[in-house]
């Protein structure tokens, strides 16, 4: 008999993979090139050329048993010393490869970070507007999701609202910054409330509170923004990492969970992660693509492009009247839509070749998703398809 | 608050582990090449060449946006492709595309179709012995694992016993053929008494019991003998495929669920697994991997030692005495221990730097494994540690 639970997800078909599909559609009909397709995250940059060179030796060069042999089941030695001791440069930190489990980018970190400090029937913290995906990473542990409210001025944090939520019901809490769908950097300050908070919280309740970063635009910051690094803040923190965006390679599956030294459960959390994946049938990203990583570890794709392109919206947005918040990062913008219903605007949009994802989906409803990873050339051209657009569906706007 | 039931696994360490641990650190005091290590499964022969050609290719030629993106959620179209035309190919069926969902490896392929077809509380019925790891994917869906106890005399299955097991609780039954540890492949009558039962019953309960059959080794079969393919014999069978030891690449763990098509339900256990995977964080197979392994599909390394190796063996074993039953394919050997303790009798053989695997965490106490995934020549040099092992401690066998 099959299980009606998984069954039953796939009536729910993700808003976002179906205007992907509608693009593609579109495309067959009209050119790719001209649909204004603003729907997926997938980077638009090539990996460093010094990416695939360490591939391309590893496979001439090494022993091939050692290569594509089985990663001990903690994962391959020296890409988690290249973790730990990047991070550590980076960020002032004191990891040792110990504290860095590998996995299949971060949903796989995810899962296993929350499957290491939740038990069935817990509550998880996530703060809207949040990746849809953060739903089965949840409740495929068996905890429950619970959602502080956006805060629409700045998409901080709602800390008031925070506050009310994170009762003794709640052991973990999920963050994402910067922050895929609105593109904001918690800013210092923000980071400092909320981890005071879980200090204090901790204390009351009587049980550390763990806190799950999920980083794969950490890399991807605009000018002059800073993003703090959480675990710095607070030390019962699991940084969630993917190399998907960073190094332009999300179909290769590669990230980690990194557990802060500080924890006194750091290490055993780690080798749990070992007994997790056991059980999910994970058993560590391949092999060569963690020994590529351990070679090329501080490289990144040139990234500037999201910035370039996220100017162009802004400005473009702001004059036509969308009341936006800048981004500091990522490749997303986040605009709140010309009338309350997300979803009847952007299905308007979709007459103009514009595929924009409404965030109802992101638990915020009457705002939108544009996912700028695509080329500035095709960028400069939707600007004026926005531009008749929004003159004539929705005349009365300020522009 | 950390996850108890995991951090308990900890304390449950691996024989296999431990024993491989073994070997590498005695490795360090007397040379590895002098540690006859039977311990671990790993491939002992290398990737094909045309696999590593295939990979540079792609890297050097394709568009590294192609190359390196998302995977599809139900896996890259090329590889599905490849692999439902080699199995029709190869086993007279009909798959599509839309009958095989891409995993990493038979761990990720099985733990996959377990949660497809169980839900917790239900049985999944294994057969004694079986691979230690199968506790974890079934235990880690919430089902329960029943074991039919041994067929000691061919290692085929213990029929009268399986009746009495296989109730209404019994939701999937769980084979391995060509086996791990025992070497032995199922034959066909054993197949089709089998798949007569589960028929049989399945009518009976008005229900179909799924059989998930775990074939990584199918493709390292010894002289003379056939290996039924079982979905060929039963409709609602879901075959489970690693590459790691046809192609000699375990680390880069890539595999698949393949649906037989004649299964009403198939292409929605397909679609699930997408379903399935994003509450593990599984998210498909790396990319690059899963693109080079279908443009050499067919292609298997040279597995002809292992037979070179099991012939060996298996001649020396039987001259000293030793009851075991001959390999039809895979690198394993599974004799009976000189003595009734196993583990006393594996614990022994390490004073002559023999390091052969107890088989009591294989769910059959008094045997023991040797896996012969090692060079030809080591094997020839164990046999005289063999001998001199077996005549000092047990003076009484008739060799």
């Amino acid at each position: 008999m099959i299980n009606e639970k998984y069954r039953d997800m796939l009536s729910k078909k993700s808003v976002i993979r179906n205007l992907s599909e509608f693009a593609t559609k579109r495309g067959t009909e009209i050119g790719y090139e001209n649909v204004f397709d603003f729907s997926l995250g997938n980077p638009s940059v090539p990996v460093p050329d010094a990416f695939s060179d360490a591939m391309v030796k590893l496979i001439k060069e090494e022993n091939p048993m050692a290569l594509h042999g089985y990663s001990p089941s903690l994962g391959n030695p020296e890409f988690k010393k290249a973790v730990a001791e990047s991070l550590n440069r980076r960020f002032s930190m004191n990891y040792k490869p110990t504290h860095i489990f590998p996995t299949t980018g971060a949903a796989g970190a995810i899962a296993h970070a929350l499957r290491a400090v939740t038990v069935p029937g817990d509550e998880v913290i996530v703060f809207a507007p949040f990746f849809p995906e953060y739903i089965p990473y949840i409740t495929g542990t068996g905890a429950k999701i619970v959602t502080v409210p956006a805060d629409t001025e700045a998409f901080q944090i709602n800390f008031e609202k925070f506050d009310e939520l994170l009762t003794e019901k709640v052991k973990a809490v999920l963050i994402n910054s910067p922050n895929n769908p609105t593109g904001v950097v918690y800013s210092e300050d923000t980071i400092r409330r909320l981890t005071d908070m879980l200090r204090e919280k901790s204390k009351k309740f009587g049980f550390n509170i763990y806190l799950i970063s999920d980083e794969p635009y950490r890399e991807i910051l605009f000018e002059g923004v800073k993003c703090p690094y959480p675990s710095k803040y607070y030390d019962h923190t699991l940084s969630c990492y993917s190399f998907s965006k960073s190094l332009s390679l999300p179909g290769e599956r590669i990230g980690y969970v990194a557990a802060n030294p500080a924890d006194p459960d750091s290490e055993t959390i780690i080798n749990m992660c070992g007994q997790i994946s056991r059980g999910t049938g994970h058993n560590c990203p391949a092999s060569l693509i963690q020994q590529a990583v351990a070679k090329t570890i501080d490289l990144t794709s040139d990234l500037s492009v999201y910035e370039t392109n996220m100017n162009l919206l802004y400005k473009e947005l702001v004059s036509l009247g969308f009341s936006v918040v800048k981004p500091g990062g990522t490749f997303y913008i986040f605009p709140k839509a010309l009338e309350d219903d997300a979803v009847a605007f952007c299905n308007k949009a979709l007459k103009y070749d514009l595929v924009l994802v409404p965030a109802d989906s992101f638990a915020c409803p009457g705002y939108f998703r544009m996912a700028y990873c695509i080329d500035t050339e095709k960028v400069e051209r939707s600007l004026t398809a926005l531009r008749t657009f929004v003159r004539t569906e929705y005349p009365g706007v300020g522009h």
